[in-house]
């Protein structure tokens, strides 16, 4: 099934079901490619404005890295599911004997590798989106101000979202080095973004005040 | 159009272009149903388990709220769409004679009275689904406890993103009366809420450490 071609009312309703997919991860994504979106439609009500005339080149540039990342976005709401699948196998293999044992962690190792890298990925993808709308929040057009903070809400949200995804899978790891690694690059960009997305909102709430 | 019905990766373009809607407050909309449907799928993984016997039937009475709040922002998103538009026209209006002004300041009074309501609406939404995601956190299957966690902050994103779009439009309000009400009930939404969902996601990702 590929999830970006459900409706939203479908994808919705399948998310809410007890199918294994699509979850957590999934649905950070999803709402990641949305908060870009926003601030990709800043950038295209400001496209052609006179009033913005200065910064055109800037905002198309801007619009297509949006547009770029809102493809990863939407890959990797698919990936996540794919990933999520071989994890779910891999808790059900026996562990009788000590070849099971040893077969069933070498296969938990490689699918829990996976699990945490997806996330990793759209955690990545949800701090770019960030740092989108501080250039969209400072060059796009003022009538659309309110959705630059729309949109990084909704990205500071997936990547809070997809942390827990990275967590709990590292918990089970038993490569604790990897597992280290991983849980450092997630909280690195916990701490840099959600506090820079916070800032970006508040401007911009500031505003209307 | 009917936005629920446009597959996830149509909506994200069609957000993302210049069209005056879908814009935040239905992607806000969008993004308290997938909150909400990530709480409601903790509940359909505890229905049937016999480890959470005793909590079957609140699971289904909760599942039930989730299902009608999920319905409830996808018509909100549609909502948020067409009062956008009375309110676009309005703006446009001629207002050279007093006839003119009087009539177009009637006519902008209507127009944004309906665009706080709306995200008004999708705010106190986000409220009851964050006070579902608390239920579900502490009777919902500890397996997928992480979802409650993904589900709660985007409730959160939702809330703030939808309190954007009543400050935007209050800011332009006449009767100051009804402005200051409408962002008296959005202050204390927010005040509340935002909290109350850092505290759900907080103990959730508490586990994880």
């Amino acid at each position: 099934m590929l999830f970006s071609k459900l409706s939203c009312d479908e994808f919705i309703g399948v998310l809410a079901s007890k199918a294994p997919v699509p979850g957590g991860g999934g649905a950070a994504a999803l709402v990641g490619a949305v908060g870009t979106a926003l601030g990709n439609m800043v950038g295209s009500l400001t496209l052609g404005k006179k009033k913005y005339a200065g910064v055109q080149d800037d905002i198309i540039a801007l619009k297509e890295r949006a547009d770029a990342l809102q493809g990863r976005f939407l890959t990797l709401m698919q990936r996540d599911a794919e990933v999520f699948e071989p994890l779910s196998r891999a808790y059900g293999m026996p562990k009788e004997t000590d070849a099971e044992k040893a077969e069933k962690s070498r296969v938990m190792a490689g699918a829990l590798r996976e699990c945490c890298a997806v996330p990793l990925d759209i955690m990545r993808c949800c701090c770019e989106a960030i740092d989108l709308h501080e250039e969209f929040a400072a060059k796009g057009t003022a009538i659309a101000i309110s959705d630059v903070g729309c949109g990084v809400i909704c990205c500071k949200a997936a990547l809070q979202a997809a942390s827990l995804n990275v967590f709990i899978n590292t918990k089970s790891m038993e490569d604790r080095a990897l597992a280290e690694a991983n849980n450092a690059e997630a909280n690195e960009m916990l701490a840099r973004y959600a506090v820079k997305a916070d800032q970006i909102f508040a401007d911009v709430a500031a505003r209307f005040v």
